[in-house]
């Protein structure tokens, strides 16, 4: 939903809606391999995820009050770490912070999704660096001639950012190509389609907004790799997930394929980012709760 | 915990804290009788309950900027209510709107709470009776010679409120005396004895949040009766659901005791609110998520 100025302080903006996509995506269940309304992992728990999500309100509202995108998204993720979970919600965070400065801007399109990731700078990149030291992130290994560049390293990696002119854009696109590709790194470089396309599924879908949320998921998860599940477990299982997924009928079949997944420790962890991107994109375009 | 300057920007704050205690809250499971991460009512789910928690967040951020509590309350039940479910989380925002007031004045005391109630005025008791606009909550019938008072009247009763000149806490003492006393206006009158008990409780606990909010929610329904449930079945039923609360033993026993609950429409609602209450005063205190 766009801002109404009649509507008065309370009702639901950018930032509030971001946090509760936050909320729902979690809540969706089953969703295969992930943390959610009926499963926990060992150390990683439902709670977890609660806190993180209240935790990253600050940051998200800095973004909707028009902060950097770097800045905004380091704040998010400083305050989504005050739980001892660990990494909760960071690809989540990385797709809501440019779609919830988009949202603030007008209403929520592709092309201001766009221009917003367009629109960043290298100290937008450095701010994304810096995140890094917040919480353990897993992502790929660099190329051989990109180790200077490697996110791991935090802010040591800034001053190699300046010194090329990367901006946080740039940076997404090295991660989109290649070998490895990023799906969230693609959503930036390709204004967000699957996140958008998503969200028309959820919101042409019925029943509760978590429910819809964990179908999402699976169409999500059927319809390409998951980048999580290529870096964990390499490229023939993300295959084998992405063809089971696709022939998953429904939340009931889903179901004991979700215990399965738990079982072999596999967490398709950006099909849950991009499901929380389109549930944003939803909330925005009008899904009720 | 209480506010500390070296911090920075993201550290949780009391209406975080706050915020994040309506989401502990809901999800312990089993609350006999309650929504809960495990259970959800026909029109009431809890989906409801993350949108309520996150729509209350900017006025319970306002309480938290020493905003008068009538205001910051008002702002906050209309936050919550923007969501289909009706009323999520009425009560709780009664005990946590004081409560957060007082933390953001220093550590949180009974002594700090039970001022921020004395210091009340009549303009805080008409934003109260204005909150009951926003959403359908059961409450008792009032005394014969007090119906021109009943709260259900909104807005139309502010001016006898004026009248009499009654403050908040006048309100709160009201409801807390007589033959049907309201559990969470006794908090108000006599400085949350309950909610820092079974805060302590919490403290004490092992185990994730969430399981000890819902051990919070049986032993706080063992010592006392619910106030929604004697409004809605009666004093019998009220007695009869403590006792039977009293007797078990843990969350396991707890389980078929919460689908029978169900069953019978019989909803614990007023110990909701206190385990909220208490969960939030062990946030500020040092629990960790």
């Amino acid at each position: 939903m766009t801002a109404d100025p009649d509507a008065g302080a309370a009702t639901r903006g950018p930032a509030a809606n971001a946090e509760l996509a936050l909320l729902l995506e979690v809540a969706g269940t089953p969703k295969p391999g992930n943390v959610d309304r009926r499963r926990d992992f060992t150390d990683l728990r439902f709670d977890h995820f609660l806190a993180g999500a209240v935790g990253a309100r600050p940051g998200l509202e800095r973004a909707a009050a028009g902060a950097p995108v770097g800045e905004a998204f380091e704040l998010a993720v400083e305050g989504m770490s005050e739980q001892s979970g660990g990494n909760t919600q960071f690809g989540c965070l990385l797709l809501l912070v440019p779609l919830v400065r988009a949202a603030a801007a007008g209403d929520l399109t592709r092309e201001r999704a766009r221009a917003v990731c367009a629109g960043t700078t290298v100290d937008d990149a450095a701010g994304f660096y810096r995140a890094f030291e917040r919480v353990d992130v897993s992502v790929a290994d660099p190329p051989a001639d990109a180790e200077e560049l490697d996110v791991r390293r935090g802010a040591d990696a800034v001053p190699a950012l300046r010194e090329r002119g990367l901006t946080l854009a740039d940076v997404m696109a090295r991660s989109a190509d290649g070998d490895a590709p990023d799906a969230n790194a693609r959503e930036w470089r390709d204004g967000f389609p699957r996140s958008f396309r998503a969200a028309e599924g959820v919101l042409a879908d019925d029943g509760p907004a978590s429910d819809r949320a964990a179908r999402a998921f699976l169409d999500l998860l059927g319809e390409a790799e998951d980048t999580l599940v290529r870096v964990e477990h390499g490229p023939e299982v993300a295959a084998a997930v992405r063809d089971r997924a696709a022939e998953v009928e429904d939340l009931e079949a889903a179901e004991a394929w979700a215990e399965e997944l738990v079982d072999r420790g596999i967490n398709p962890g950006t099909t849950a980012d991009l499901t929380a991107a389109a549930l944003f994109v939803a909330l925005e375009r009008g899904l009720s709760v």
